[in-house]
């Protein structure tokens, strides 16, 4: 099932503290404002302009990324949770 | 009857957590702030700038999306309950 | 007695739920924040850019229109209530 | 004595709802947030864009308003109480 | 001593409700929010754009103004009593 | 030790009410809100706008100012306590 | 590992007061609002204007920054607490 986000919008597997990769990002502290570190399955087309031009984002899907702890809004999908965000959520790249 | 929704407004129909098709989304918990399903009945022209160009919508009547739970007015047209709410409001669209 | 609105206001006759015409919204239950129907008697001649550059509505006289419940400023005019409102208090166009 | 309101002000007369001429608008319940009436006595040049360019206003001296109830500050000029307010808080033209 | 307003800035001096000149502008209940009266002192070069570019102010030194009453800070330069306002505050231009 | 304050900003020395030059500005009173004088020690280069271009400031190293008294945050640079405030703070140059 | 900030944000080390080079700036006194030393780590490639054009920052990696006590969020990379910020958040670069 295919859920594209509208705009600048993205949708976000968070990845959890504990099954950080090697190259990982030890965030172990969860309780404190930590950014949270996410993959993105699928974002949008980009902002549109007064003018309808379409900005493309500088987040794609594969990324992963850090966004602030309560950005977003949860999403379940296939039974799946995941968390909708816009791009402006978003800190920074990660690799 | 026909509504015909002002610039950038959408008339949506919610479909209920119940009543999912097979492609389903499951949001079983709705208590939570989880996104509401539903689907395009009717879209406005689009947005217009300052010098009165118009920008077409990205939604258009037929779409299944994801909106916010609490978004947008409801509003009863020929004895059905349904949703007008505004594009900004839609997290995305499925399928 | 004419009035006309300026820039981007609409003078408008609220049309009470119970005296619906056949193409009928019947919206009974006023108390919830249910939209508002009404036909629109004037409309301004448009919304003025920075460079003084005019946009025409996309509202206009005899259109029958939803809009928010709590829109606009009651106003008696010739002895009847009307209502002044923006055309951005506009959900859309009935018909 | 003259007053030349600046950019996109007004100097407006006050008409009580008791002396209505003949094409009179009647809003005998002053206590409500019902419209007042006035005149306006002397209007600015007109709104100044970011480059200077000045865009006229659409209300002149002589004409007959409606503006909010609680819109512009009084000020007594020779003796009489005025109000000082601006084009945006003019509903419509009247007449 | 000089000292240049900054911008779209005033220099203003207060003109006390009672000694007014004979064209004068009578404010004697200066408990309620009356307007005040005051002469310009010094004027900023004017607004600047994002650009750059500058748009001289519409309000000079030597003009007589009404302004709101609580509009600006209060300075003393030279041991006198002045008041720093922007052009913002400045309802209009007397004589 | 140089300190370039960025874009838009300020360093600024204060200059107490009390050791006033003869051109003084006196502001005995510092309990009421009154501006502060002082003096620029660096100044940024300028304000950048969407497109990238700088519009250069107007106050510049070694100007003498009068700032709103709460305006900026205080830093300890070398020893000394400075202010960093923004140009938008300054209300205007003095001599 | 890498992270790269996205648009206009910093990622930021956290110069101690008590650690200060011969350069040094000294604010010994954390307690009040004083600003923080920091080095950039890495910087984003600039902010996205509507159209899509980017601006390069003015504060890039290996820069020794004043920034707001308060500003910018907490994490940790690598096992080390670092700062993401925006480059509205820095006062200006040392040295």
């Amino acid at each position: 099932m295919t859920f594209r986000p509208l705009h600048d919008r993205l949708l976000v597997r968070r990845i959890e503290a504990e099954d950080k990769t090697a190259g990982g990002i030890i965030i172990p502290d969860t309780a404190k404002e930590k950014p949270q570190e996410g993959e993105v399955i699928a974002a949008g087309a980009g902002l549109k302009a007064e003018d309808g031009t379409v900005t493309p984002l500088d987040v794609k899907a594969g990324d992963r990324i850090l966004f602030g702890k309560w950005s977003g809004t949860e999403v379940k999908i296939d039974g799946e949770d995941l968390i909708i965000m816009k791009e402006s959520d978003v800190f920074g790249i990660i690799g």
